[in-house]
């Protein structure tokens, strides 16, 4: 059984915006047992839409369309299905009523192009959509032969998740044979994906039913396993079996056996032992800060800190004595140890944490000229002890400041292990 | 003229994996005047690949494949395009050079599979590919009758762009008819798109030579202009006028005339006038800071600041009086102005700016209890005057902290007009 998803609107054939609704739509597809052979993006463009549908009825068991279901004259997702199936639309007159109700709840005065929202593929089910004028449309059909299945979503991301989520998939599962998914995700931090690979693999190969997903970027290796069975419970055994095997391969070094992000683990242990911690960001210039309180409630273990960006400030909200910036630098370990333990007795926190680094571009003057780009300094006070590490984080800007960020939070984790 | 990208790769059927190449490549073509109609991703399959192939050389004048180079039995790329053409591939002799001797300057041994990486179709130009294994090919064909240009490149992002744009551009110009486009980027922040859209529509729409697309999100409406021309020339002239005239409409709600962010053009703005910023962030924690201190050489305007998270550091580092706190609550315009005063004096700098708001979730115990989600009160001192803002900010967390970062630059940049 596969599926061809195709995103409809000439917006998507610009260098600026990108379907990610298939995204949704595959990961839904998947947990059926379904897999996505194709995806297709087409402009509003009749011809070609109509084209396109026909090319997908021949190679395709599921088909399903997202936009084009607007009341304008470049709204042709309804009209071309019908082409391509050679059937024809009906003006449902249920839809008509729950279009009037909806403008008129409104109190706008609904125009007359709107209309055409409420026309229904002959033999399709029409899916109420509570947060926008566009009904969806399922429809099981024979096209020379052989049974489609053809859904036409609404393209705004919120009104298609809803829909596709409470209404298609309940109809999907009625029409398919009994599967269920299993999905685990373990995470690792600052390890180099070929390193994981050679460790993992001897053992997710045994594993034939269970697909095993490697993805490496910002500073983390993700291993996503999935597997389709009958019943729900057959397919989390074995994901959670190859799932714990890895995890007893690769140690301390998965920071995450269900999903977790990083942050979410470190705001975790911290409340675990009832610490706060706090920071000291010179190149990172709030970045770690971000992510940290980018999580829910995490004021109950991160109180902030300082943002140091100018050498200036490290001196006024850290007390790091001018001298000792002049005599070693900015970038350097005095400096991060002092901007640890700095922080964390201004803040009066359990834990201070300091990143001062060159993210780029190189500095040309003062005590810093000349330091490589990419060398950067974590510190870490708890009071007794201050321990502080040297990193070389290759590439540009950007990606420096997320590996510091990264480091900081991985030297954390590992103090608190 | 008319152009088919497709995307060869099992991971980019996936939830996890998208296509972002042809963004790239797209853009390219768009500047020598030819439109992309059709996007297609599939899978690492030789008849659904074989197929599509086949699929494109039916609707486009210009196809071109991404990834499916490489050395494996599951890159099929080069074979599916021959057969899909009809006709072979030959062992490229001097490509099979450059690959021995990559290998040999790395001292790995080459396995007989690369071999494969130096087959060439029938008739194409070879492109050298300086940072990866798999050559690309440029192929000017005839299909059924009509002219076609076959373009195949190697999926990773920083081959493909090199290969494409230093190599493939210079063909693409000398066998399309002479076009120069020309673009041009206003930005606005913070007003309904619908309000843009209702006062600048009468203007570009009279421009029937100039593309203009409106994007909204993010608490920014972008506005692009594209102009394809036999010269640059002219395609300028017609961008720079309908851009003009839409500044002159908007007035100041441009920020930005030429594509630069709302943070580049705040610390552009105090740069010009040597005024130093420091900021106290609450619920924002650190998104504000991380915003400008990713502009290489923000540390010139942006000092830093604090992380006032947790109401004790509020009293901490930017000296808010805990009573002041206790009475009016963490979320309030006392608090604002207080720590917008406070982190101007304890940095030193000219203007001091503060967020404190209630991101979510709703705060159910304490001064601030039964504040509505999406309240913020921004703070902005001189050291004469201390203005507060008071704003409601719809959506999620994210959001919330997105905009109030947003309208705390927009109120700098409103001050400094």
């Amino acid at each position: 059984m596969i599926a061809e998803i195709i995103a409809v609107g000439s917006e998507m054939l610009t260098p600026f915006r990108q379907d990610t609704n298939s995204l949704h739509i595959t990961s839904g597809l998947n947990e059926l047992g379904v897999a996505v052979a194709f995806k297709t993006i087409i402009g509003d463009n009749r011809e070609h839409l109509t084209d396109a549908i026909r090319i997908a009825l021949r190679r395709a068991d599921i088909i399903i369309l997202s936009g084009g279901l607007g009341p304008t004259e470049d709204d042709l997702t309804r009209e071309c299905v019908a082409e391509a199936l050679g059937t024809g639309l009906t003006r449902d007159e249920s839809a008509m009523e729950l279009l009037k109700k909806r403008f008129a709840e409104r109190g706008i005065a609904m125009s007359p192009n709107n209309a055409k929202q409420a026309d229904l593929l002959h033999g399709a089910t029409l899916l109420q959509n509570r947060s926008g004028s566009a009904p969806a449309q399922y429809l099981q059909t024979d096209s020379g032969g052989y049974a489609r299945t053809i859904i036409l979503l609404p393209g705004p991301p919120r009104e298609l998740k809803a829909l596709f989520n409470e209404q298609c998939v309940p109809l999907l599962v009625k029409n398919l044979p009994p599967n269920a998914m299993a999905k685990r995700l373990l995470r690792m931090a600052l390890i180099p994906e070929s390193q994981v690979d050679a460790r993992t693999a001897p053992i997710y190969q045994q594993y034939s039913d269970v697909e095993t997903t490697i993805l490496a970027g910002s500073g983390e290796i993700q291993l996503h396993f999935t597997c389709v069975k009958p019943t729900l419970e057959d397919a989390q055994a074995r994901v959670d079996e190859v799932a714990e095997r890895i995890e007893r391969e690769m140690g301390d070094d998965v920071f995450s056996a269900h999903g977790e992000s990083l942050e979410e683990i470190v705001l975790l242990m911290l409340g675990m032992r009832d610490l706060k911690l706090s920071v000291a960001e010179s190149c990172t210039g709030g970045l770690l800060s971000q992510r940290l309180s980018a999580i829910p409630n995490a004021s109950r273990s991160f109180h902030g800190g300082a943002i140091v960006y100018a050498s200036e400030q490290k001196e006024n909200l850290c007390g790091v004595p001018w001298d000792l910036i002049q005599q070693k630098g900015a970038v350097s370990e005095e400096v991060a140890r002092v901007l640890a333990e700095g922080i964390r007795e201004r803040t009066g926190c359990s834990l201070g944490l300091s990143i001062t680094g060159i993210a780029g571009p190189a500095v040309t003057e003062g005590p810093d000229a000349g330091k490589a780009v990419g060398l950067v300094y974590i510190g870490l006070a708890d009071g007794t002890d201050t321990q502080v590490k040297e990193f070389h984080i290759s590439g540009d800007r950007d990606r420096v400041r997320l590996w510091a960020s990264q480091h900081a939070l991985e030297m954390v984790r590992r103090m608190l292990l």
